[in-house]
């Protein structure tokens, strides 16, 4: 028996066949979505402004359609024997849809507009809205702001929904529904248009089994004061149960068998926590790819600077779960990668047949602690936790002429394992201990540099998880749950999660040092986090006003 | 009649053959330094500590060789004809000698030995020295520190004669005397030791005619207390009058007549001044190549914060010279398209047939002001003026996954004119009037974005030199005074000086916006340069333990 785990991420979507009896994983498939990240123009060629990042709902079908039959087909399993389907997805990316389901990007007359594409999780055009959320849920006193750090992030369901309405209300009066890609997709897979309860906790404001207020909803807009009776429709379904049952025209289009159980969906991140078998308190699941997503649970209920959010059985039955996040650390060696490495190190990357992320690992590799002299605040794409504040931007102190690109390599990957450490001691000081990191994502499986620096700078033993597909493997975990091969997902994540043999652990030379890097960090990151010098926000503040966009 | 004028730069040297009447250029000469900087290696491939920059005089004799016959050669003028010889070099870039004039490093027994080489201008590895010179003429009460701002540069003459004495005691025992480049090659020249008023008023702590104290010596180190009579031997000579003449080997080896008068030596930013008729005070001359040097002239004698030096006659007879610096301008543009500017723009540049310069501030030139979001500290080989700090390093805010190339270079470039309207900012305060700014050096005339920011950020009208060997031009002025061809320097250089007509004007639209970025570039420049956050010294510090150097 076998349960297929679909997961859907940034750039493209990734699925694997599991078996339900060990987790192993008999077939994977791939598919990069054709329209990637749009964050300079609709494929119409219309111009999007600073900030904005939308995808394609079409590229979600079109994974569905490649990814499904092709692991049928290398692995010869018969659709009888496939028992569940699970699906993740990045959050919150929600879309404008029609009561029937369709995307209104589909709709010829709302192709060229960009507030009919889904918003992407990384679209930080709607901090205004954030900001207005956050304001009005303080001056209101509304008690769910609390399990959210006290801010609500441009990211969130709202924030971008609340944009719609202030920016193309035409938009918000033609959609009949406003629904995160995860659920779009189980509504598209099932028929039945219902809410998971993992992104409605951590990307919705649902806390104890409620959306704000409609009173709350009303200071934010008049015309909003009804958005969930108008917009927001559809049940809650609790992780690990089944949402509904396979159509049978989708199943036919995917070559399954119709009725075959769907789980309620679940975000990429949280999913991989029962992949990489992270599911008790004290272990912290790091998911890192483009973005790092912290994930713990804990039986208690505290509140912390910055966490993302805090739900009850989000993440495991019974327990608080935890959501913490980074916005950009993949993304941010990436960038450097490709935008700031000059060619002698391309070529020689090349002769040695080497990627170059991996040439300039093994030159930075060769330093010591605090060789390079620099020290970088690791928010090129804004601060997820603890300051949530997507108008802070990146720096980077200490450069000389004698600098080189593997020097600040290094010191981005040091960075961004300081912004880790922030968001470990924010979880200790709030009373969740932290004792030890399970990473999970192909960055840290490559980068051993990357590895050991995490380990030194917070301090604690490093673990990763051994598939290559976690949080695909998490989500068909979670379906075997939900099509009642387990009886819970602790029980499902014992036999079907992996991790690897190697443990890094912490080098007491190197931990010395960093400890000092540290406190550098954490007085720049005070500095330029907290106000006390808001030059960041003014920067953007002016590069809106020079490109002629409305300044947040 | 003609004068030929001899410019030392840090990588070439430089000659001209003038036509004494109106300045026409009759004849130029390059040579390059075979041996470059040296700052990670001697040539037997002895690796240079941190923060060293050495230069080998060979180059320089070399260079004499050259180019001296070549002007005679392409002009055809006869050695008769050529009244007078002048020579500008970088200063303070000092070398230990015997007292033939042998350079130590000539010595087989010192070819070896770091410490027997010039101490280029941009050897920074003396700071220590210079802060301990600092502290005593503080802690004394010596008048004089308060002629240089307040503090003695590690780049100057007894900071490294101090790190010699302290490190290489060998050294200094075994030399003779301590010379300037600069008037080193006068004395290879004439046969004569003495030292030019201007790198003595400058760069030596010459005031009114005085070394410091044999007491200050003393107070510095026991063994120092007879520096002046044992190794600083020689007169002073004042500029634009004859030091000696041309000796029998020298002129048969350069072809030129003995006898010829050579002028005193001068630093290659003052002999500038000249060249770009810039010797009435308001006017200030920025000689803008790998550093910029700011001149600029005032009957009045006050305190600026962070000028290098205020000499009397140091560029006019009877006027104030005042001299200001900032330590990394051309030298921080080479290094960013050295060293973090991806193959695409090589490929795009290469394919416009234009250098990699020219191509980045085209691209950077489209944008307006405030449009990338970015602002820089431009300390990446430290700060001169004002805070005459070498521990200072560069700074780069701003950065998101949408920052590239000309984004960052056109913020280096505003960086560096943020940096001279600190300086401006802090004559003006002092009572010194800056009306309006010349700018001399291959930089300025290359970039007209750069013309542009110059005027906008600092407000001022932004004129140009007209020879393309400025510092050679004015040294050929100063010889035609010393010959006797001209009463006095203006009067020469009313008649031999240059500018083109292009005056650049500010413009309002982009003013409004400097100012804003000035006030957040000054915020941070306090903050990291003040000690409020002393994070760069801090991360020098660890950065020199990492490799197992002395801190500073």
């Amino acid at each position: 028996m076998y349960t297929i785990g679909l997961d859907f991420g940034t750039l493209s979507a990734r699925a694997v066949l599991v078996d339900v009896r060990d987790g192993r994983e008999v077939a994977t498939a791939t598919f990069d979505y054709p329209h990637g990240v749009m964050d300079s123009a609709l494929p119409s060629g219309r111009a999007l402004p600073p900030n904005w990042a939308l995808q394609h709902p079409q590229d979600y079908l079109d994974a569905l359609d490649h990814c499904v039959p092709t692991l049928l087909r290398e692995s010869g399993v018969a659709p009888s024997e496939v028992i569940g389907l699970g699906v993740d997805f990045t959050a919150s990316s929600p879309l404008p849809a029609k009561s029937d389901g369709t995307p209104l990007c589909f709709l010829p007359e709302f192709a060229n507009e960009p507030h009919a594409y889904v918003k992407l999780w990384k679209h930080h055009a709607s901090q205004p809205q954030a900001d207005l959320i956050s304001a009005v849920a303080h001056q209101r006193g509304e008690r769910w702001i609390r399990r959210y750090g006290g801010k609500c992030s441009a990211e969130w369901f709202f924030s971008k929904l609340l944009q719609i309405l202030q920016e193309a209300p035409a938009i918000y009066r033609a959609m009949d529904t406003f629904v995160e890609a995860a659920d779009w997709l189980t509504w598209q897979l099932t028929g039945v248009l219902a809410r998971n309860t993992c992104t409605a906790g951590y990307k919705m404001l649902v806390q104890d089994g409620q959306y704000p207020s409609r009173e709350f909803f009303a200071a934010l807009h008049p015309d909003f004061a009804d958005v969930i009776a108008t917009k927001v429709q559809g049940a809650f379904v609790p992780l690990g149960t089944m949402l509904g049952r396979l159509t049978a025209p989708m199943a036919e289009r995917l070559g399954l068998l119709q009725g075959t159980p769907v789980a309620a969906a679940i975000i990429d991140a949280h999913a991989t926590a029962a992949a990489v078998r992270a599911t008790q308190p004290g272990v912290m699941t790091m998911i890192m790819g483009t973005s790092t997503c912290h994930i713990i649970s804990s039986a208690r209920l505290v509140e912390i600077e910055g966490v993302a959010g805090v739900v009850y059985s989000g993440i495991v039955d019974g327990l608080y779960g935890y959501e913490a996040g980074q916005a950009g650390v993949g993304d941010l060696f990436a960038w450097f990668v490709d935008h700031a490495v000059p060619p002698e190190y391309h070529a020689a990357a090349a002769r040695r047949g080497l990627s170059l992320h991996s040439y300039l690992e093994e030159e930075a590799a060769r330093q010591r602690v605090g060789e390079h002299g620099l020290l970088a605040l690791d928010w090129w794409n804004g601060n997820r936790s603890t300051l949530m504040d997507a108008e802070l931007s990146g720096l980077l102190i200490g450069a000389t002429l004698a600098t080189r690109a593997p020097d600040i390599y290094r010191a981005l990957i040091e960075a961004t394992a300081f912004g880790t450490r922030a968001i470990i001691e924010a979880f200790e000081a709030g009373g969740i201990a932290v004792e030890s990191l399970v990473a999970a994502g192909g960055l840290p499986e490559k980068n051993a540099l990357l590895r050991q620096i995490y380990a030194d700078v917070t301090g604690r033993a490093f673990a990763l998880g051994a598939s290559k597909h976690d949080s695909a493997l998490g989500s068909a975990i979670y379906a075997a749950v939900a099509a009642g091969a387990y009886p819970n997902l602790t029980a499902a994540a014992e036999r079907m999660g992996k991790r690897k043999d190697e443990i890094v652990r912490p080098t007491p030379e190197n931990q010395r040092v960093y400890d000092q890097l540290y406190q550098e960090y954490k007085t720049l990151y005070d500095t330029f986090g907290r106000g006390a010098n808001a030059v960041m926000k003014r920067l953007k503040r002016l590069r809106n006003q020079a490109r002629g966009v409305h300044s947040s």
